[in-house]
């Protein structure tokens, strides 16, 4: 049994919509314990359209939890405007984020799983974190980490997260490649228990550069960094990204490394829609999350499909128990 | 009844083996006349392995075509070596070209399809072009043109095209945008016959840009080019790339406008695996080719599937078609 706490993720999203309807399908199956960290008010508005078929208990410590209930932790009350970003909803999420970080640093919970935030919000309550891998990521002090996104179909990591795609390519290095490959290949050694794992790296630019004639960081800095890794994979690569995707070759690898944001998130969500899992990759944190936004257009509605974040649950727990038990073979 | 041209591509490539297994099925099924440009003895090597089921003429000048066969126009002979880039494949695919475009512009073809032709063979001949696209349009004297791809399951076309992410980042431009929504919107409605296309535009940074917070491009060039357009179009966007794609958005529409390669391509051949169309928008001349490579890996073994140049040469027999009548209303 491990126990996992679930943000509400931004209050005028679909957020605590979508992660009452995964407890309500989680509790009868899985023999886990989960918190719900959510303000007060919210998690009492929402269950009106959505009846809970679990016993709660709404708390504002974790100091003493009984196993029969799901707790509500209890953040405040944040006033809510469904269906945008407000001050408040950004105050709100991150504050859910803030003691969710805490439960896992303090081994209250063994993992998390976050529901979506608004980056707009956050930059609205004077936040001006771009997302939470990068919030996780400073908080556990911890530079050299991945996003990566996982499902069934295909697995990704970013060499780059949310920057312009212009910066993007600038930040392409060796340096920067190699870096990433070890909490790559120590992610799907350790925590998706895969041995030796087969990993392709695609390419920046069109044609993966053909030898130089369209750009050179193919041949300055990601050719060299697949040659100079040591490591227990099979890394190959620079592929040409879009014949890489159309041939279907993506099916014979473990895990793609792609250079930008859309180039490894356009094909991942055209084979994943609503069943792909964001996954924070290097940091001791276990941190999982659904791979779509708030949602605003939908909050409210009743209408939001929480499979995404229920895959989020069922990979955090995969993770969870595959790097208790390398841990204890390593004893 | 319309006259086409093929070319070669590159002789060392898939080319010739796909031109003449198109030509072994369109001859019984089509009404039109074919001439094949390509040197003679590639194309004597290439039906030893497939034999033409079509009754053919060897021919050096064009002034005499008689109506009943297919007309091999021999380029003069070039030295093969199958299955790599060399001087010679690239001299014999750039004259191939020019050959093709010669007859297209005196009338003597409707239509060109061009096989495969590779970058690299081109440049060891000292041709600098970097594809098809670009070397027409010099000869047509176009600045303004857009390469498209099309296929019944999503037309796309591209804001730039064989350049480094990095440039392709900076050349988008609101002036650039709108000189070429022009162009396509052409194209959607005198070669493709739609009358009141609905036309996607895609953001450049991720999550389309979140409102500035990541890059500039949407705020100061997208939008305002959609804003600004005036058409007969319906023009909407900029989108969040991945989520347009995985949410299936994009079968809403009758064409999607890419800022870059392979954002556009990337979805483009995972929906249409050697059944895609690449096609020159903007030009006088009417030119489609199939939407891979020269595939040097499988070149000779006659392994090679010849439906998407077949597709190309039905997309240009229907703009051809279009072009015609568009051109007899006007009248």
């Amino acid at each position: 049994m491990y126990k996992f706490a679930f943000t509400s993720g931004d209050i005028n999203g679909i957020g605590p919509e979508i992660v009452i309807k995964s407890l309500n399908k989680l509790y009868k199956n899985s023999r886990n314990k989960f918190i719900f960290i959510c303000p007060r008010n919210v998690f009492e508005s929402a269950i009106k359209k959505n009846k809970p078929s679990f016993n709660f208990k709404i708390i504002k410590e974790t100091n003493r939890l009984s196993d029969d209930d799901i707790f509500i932790l209890n953040i405040g009350n944040f006033s809510q405007e469904i269906g945008k970003p407000t001050e408040h909803s950004g105050r709100a999420s991150f504050l859910a984020v803030q003691t969710a970080y805490e439960l896992a640093k303090n081994k209250t919970v063994d993992g998390i799983i976050t529901a979506p935030i608004s980056k707009t919000a956050l930059k609205m309550s004077g936040v001006n974190f771009p997302g939470h891998t990068e919030m996780l990521a400073q908080w556990c002090g911890q530079k050299n980490f991945v996003m990566m996104f996982l499902s069934k179909k295909m697995n990704a990591a970013l060499l780059t997260i949310h920057e312009p795609v212009a910066l993007a390519a600038k930040h392409i290095s060796k340096e920067l490649i190699l870096k990433k490959m070890m909490v790559i290949e120590d992610a799907l050694i350790k925590d998706l228990k895969i041995r030796s794992p087969k990993i392709a790296v695609l390419g920046l630019n069109p044609h993966a550069g053909e030898a130089g004639l369209i750009g050179n960081e193919e041949l300055e800095a990601i050719k060299p960094a697949i040659e100079e890794f040591k490591g227990d994979s099979i890394i190959s690569g620079p592929y040409s990204p879009d014949a890489f995707f159309g041939s279907g070759m993506y099916k014979n690898f473990d895990l793609i490394i792609g250079m930008y944001h859309d180039q490894a998130l356009i094909p991942f969500k055209m084979l994943n829609f609503n069943t792909g899992v964001n996954y924070t990759a290097g940091l001791p944190v276990v941190r999982t999350s659904p791979d779509h936004g708030t949602a605003y257009d939908i909050a409210g509605k009743n209408t939001a499909d929480p499979s995404s974040i229920i895959q989020a649950f069922y990979y955090a727990e995969k993770i969870v128990r595959n790097r208790k038990r390398y841990a204890g073979k390593k004893k």
